[in-house]
């Protein structure tokens, strides 16, 4: 059988097919949007196996009652994990990350230091980023995409916020080859879902012009085979990961 | 000498005066503010001594290239402690609450799912709770508090949105006495400061009406003798602590 990490190979491997079946993480989402995509990225990074249950967000899934049995507010992604349920795509993030902490690359450091400017970079994605990312995202993609018409001051507002933040973030990456430091973590990769969206979809591919760090961040970051795996359910539709 | 929580008592203790001095925490912010008061709220659960460094937002102070270099959002708060610097609330609370895991109450759980669930409604606050009680705050309070107008309408949308989500937080809190479980953690700490803002600040009393859970969860986690150590910084203008 596939490697599977930490103690709970241990109770797959004595147990019987249908134990090893229901094990399985199952994230509930669609693989297009930003949250599940967090956390898709996160857990193949890990090297942990998942089945992605599609909720269909057009036809409005999230918000009907036996989802909101599990997410009471009506938001995609949420994970079944044996026993354990978690909604919130950063904290299932950080859950996976410190739970196999061990295994694939470091996501959230290695002391409570290196964790602490690791979560000062995710908030700063939380608080500052993705509220911008989100507005030029809406009015420049989505509501077209719905056949509505594009808000074009609102994403332009948008867009001179976003370019203030990644002034500083140019400044950041030329200091650290990433955000929180030397290496690959979390404060990367909650950034990389809603980046490509404002970067291929938002006629916005000029935010990083004149920035080398960012750029060379960027390309480095969404060139990693876990983000390429994320980009693969996307197109294929594939549901389930097997490392 | 008064305790010190941690390795750093013994460097206090064998140190010049001097040291002792420099290795005080400074929280540089300003106390009414909500972001500050989630940090020197957390110090004080966790017995840390430290030092509020004023930061006049009035004046915006906090938008002077000084102030930018150490936090370049220019927003407060930020912590120095010793040589170690960090920006963004949540992530000074979780840093010093995971530093000093084994003092006071354990504010991030005892394991990693415990954990996991004080991240998620971390996540929940950060996310859900706090864009809609910041535009509360913002049209019902501080645009009259600023000689302008209170926009209502918007006040009024914040306001049927934050109804929402308190609707889910009363059956959670029927379900454990805290919203993470049934011990008191960061996922209650960090709503409390834009909280009282709501209720007593925005005719906002109300909301907690007809939610019983709801009504004793805020009556006890406001009643914390650590809450109303940050209530007296603001009333008395008091910038430091030492326990």
């Amino acid at each position: 059988m596939p490697w599977v990490p930490t103690s709970r190979c241990i109770l797959i491997t004595r147990g019987a097919e249908l134990d090893q079946i229901a094990m399985v993480v199952k994230v509930y989402g669609e693989a297009r949007a930003v949250c599940p995509q967090r956390v898709i990225h996160c857990l193949v990074e890990k090297g942990v196996p998942f089945e992605l249950v599609h909720v269909e967000l057009d036809s409005m899934e999230q918000k009907r009652p036996e989802f909101m049995e599990k997410q009471p507010f009506g938001q995609v992604p949420y994970v079944v994990d044996g026993e354990f349920e978690l909604f919130e795509s950063r904290a299932i993030a950080r859950y996976y990350a410190s739970k196999y902490a061990d295994y694939g690359p470091s996501l959230l450091g290695r002391t409570v230091e290196e964790r602490a400017k690791v979560e000062q970079w995710m908030d700063v994605e939380a608080m500052n980023y993705n509220p911008v990312a989100f507005s030029i995202v809406w009015n420049a993609f989505i509501l077209p995409a719905r056949g509505l018409a594009r808000k074009e001051e609102k994403a332009a507002a948008a867009a001179r916020k976003l370019e203030a933040i990644l002034e500083v973030y140019e400044k950041q990456l030329a200091k650290s080859r990433y955000l929180a430091g030397d290496e690959f973590t979390l404060a990367d990769l909650t950034h990389i879902p809603a980046t490509r969206y404002v970067v291929e979809n938002c006629d916005m591919a000029h935010v990083m012009e004149g920035k080398q760090h960012l750029k060379a961040w960027w390309d480095n970051i969404t060139a990693r085979p876990g983000w390429k795996k994320v980009m693969e359910f996307v197109e294929t539709g594939a549901n389930k990961h097997q490392p």
